[in-house]
């Protein structure tokens, strides 16, 4: 580790680098870097072997904690401390926390996937819209230790700051894959995968299929659900019947409640 | 319905009332009335027999639709066309419906509380603490058709414009009461209800416990769950057993997937 330089002017080039990395996607690309923000989120990346670039901190949020000393326990290349000005200017309105770091970003490429288990249980969110229902359903897929969570054409690149704050490090700890809904479709078909596919038509009552072989539970966006491709290879369409005047539940509930019945199947054939 | 009048003065009364009873719960308190924004939140209103007082339309994003005519059809006291400017004064940034009214609150002290069954199944939440939260919940509350949702120990007032809005409308449609937690508790045992408490310690696994006979299924905030008066009247703790590594699920996914099992309880039990 490097010794600590300190930034206070809001013009500093890597401060500048950290605005851009957390507002372009094109930027995230172009170098293979994003930006997280948090302790948490911090000690998650390091635990799941994300490498660490930089870590800017600002002393009066970390000070007469013990945050500091956390810190500097972790590895990286640069460790940076920033004036609470430029802090307030790179960090979200509403945290606290004094850290951001820059980290580089892993290959997500659906051909990376490799599983512990055998009998793996995966969710699969077809182009899903807001970053915030992103994180909801990597919380859930962590809450339910899913083998592994599959962005089928994604619409932002998983780095997206608004993803990695609304899944609270969730996107570190997962098994977090994407690729074309050709490509995911091919591959679980070539592995033997049963396809649930949460669809409004031709579909049994989720509690009615049997969860325990190989399983890809799939869901659309709320506004437009799956795409005829993801249909037409449906092993078997699955519906969480609605029973109320307006049958609009939220994508991340509605993922958690057919994967959480999908455990509940899995942990009576135990 | 009177004649349409108009208003295009951001300085005008009856602007200015809108603007304080969608800040001030105080001021929805003093008058009894709440702002709702939306055709199908209007009409989800009107059909629960809610009484609108006025109704705000703004043609320049009504006009070229049918809506214009099925606005006329609802019953109000004041109809009042506005402009562009004064519409986006009041609206939320990214609503284009063109439609918002002042409606008259309803009473909804847990006093008033009736069931329409004989083997209820409600969900109370204490405390909550984000608007968006309350939404979610009642959301989950209409797919499931639940009894009631009780607020316990509430901090806002119902008519809060983000629990409207993140509701879509399900506010209206579902039998939602409040009262303090300590009246809520003497109801539940007058009324023979199981309580099951969402809570991480003394729980059984959610998936091992009962749902069958009438119950209550109580939640508390994310950050410090349930009060100790909750937790020493409950009937049995529950829980969702976490195997990830964040262990944080948002509380209306929680919430949904307690509810979904036990309504995946009753429908064998029929």
């Amino acid at each position: 580790m490097q010794e600590t330089k300190h930034i206070s002017s809001l013009q500093n080039q890597l401060i500048k680098k950290v605005l851009l990395l957390k507002e372009k996607s094109r930027e995230r690309k172009k170098t293979g870097l994003f930006v997280l923000e948090g302790l948490l989120e911090l000690q998650l990346a390091i635990g799941s072997q994300y490498k660490i670039a930089t870590i800017l901190y600002c002393t009066d949020i970390l000070e007469n904690t013990d945050n500091n000393a956390i810190l500097k326990s972790f590895k990286t290349e640069e460790l940076i401390s920033v004036s609470l000005e430029v802090y307030k200017k790179i960090a979200y309105r509403d945290t606290t926390e004094g850290v951001i770091a820059i980290a580089k970003s892993k290959d997500h490429h659906l051909s990376t996937l490799k599983f512990e288990t055998k009998n793996p249980l995966i969710l699969i969110a077809e182009a899903p819209e807001k970053p915030g229902n992103i994180g909801a359903l990597l919380r859930t897929a962590d809450a339910a230790n899913l083998d592994a969570v599959l962005i089928a054409n994604p619409k932002t690149d998983l780095y997206n700051p608004n993803i990695i704050r609304s899944s609270v490090g969730c996107i570190f700890s997962r098994n977090v894959k994407m690729g074309s809904t050709t490509e995911i479709i091919s591959y679980l078909k070539k592995e033997g995968f049963q396809i649930f596919c949460a669809a409004l038509s031709a579909s049994k009552d989720y509690t009615t299929v049997d969860f325990k072989e190989p399983t890809a539970i799939v869901v659309g966006t709320e506004h437009s659900g799956l795409s005829d491709e993801w249909l037409e290879n449906s092993t078997q369409n699955i519906i969480i019947p609605m029973e109320g005047q307006i049958d609009s539940m939220n994508v991340s509930v509605s993922a958690a409640i057919l994967i959480f019945e999908a455990k509940r199947q899995r942990k009576i054939n135990k």
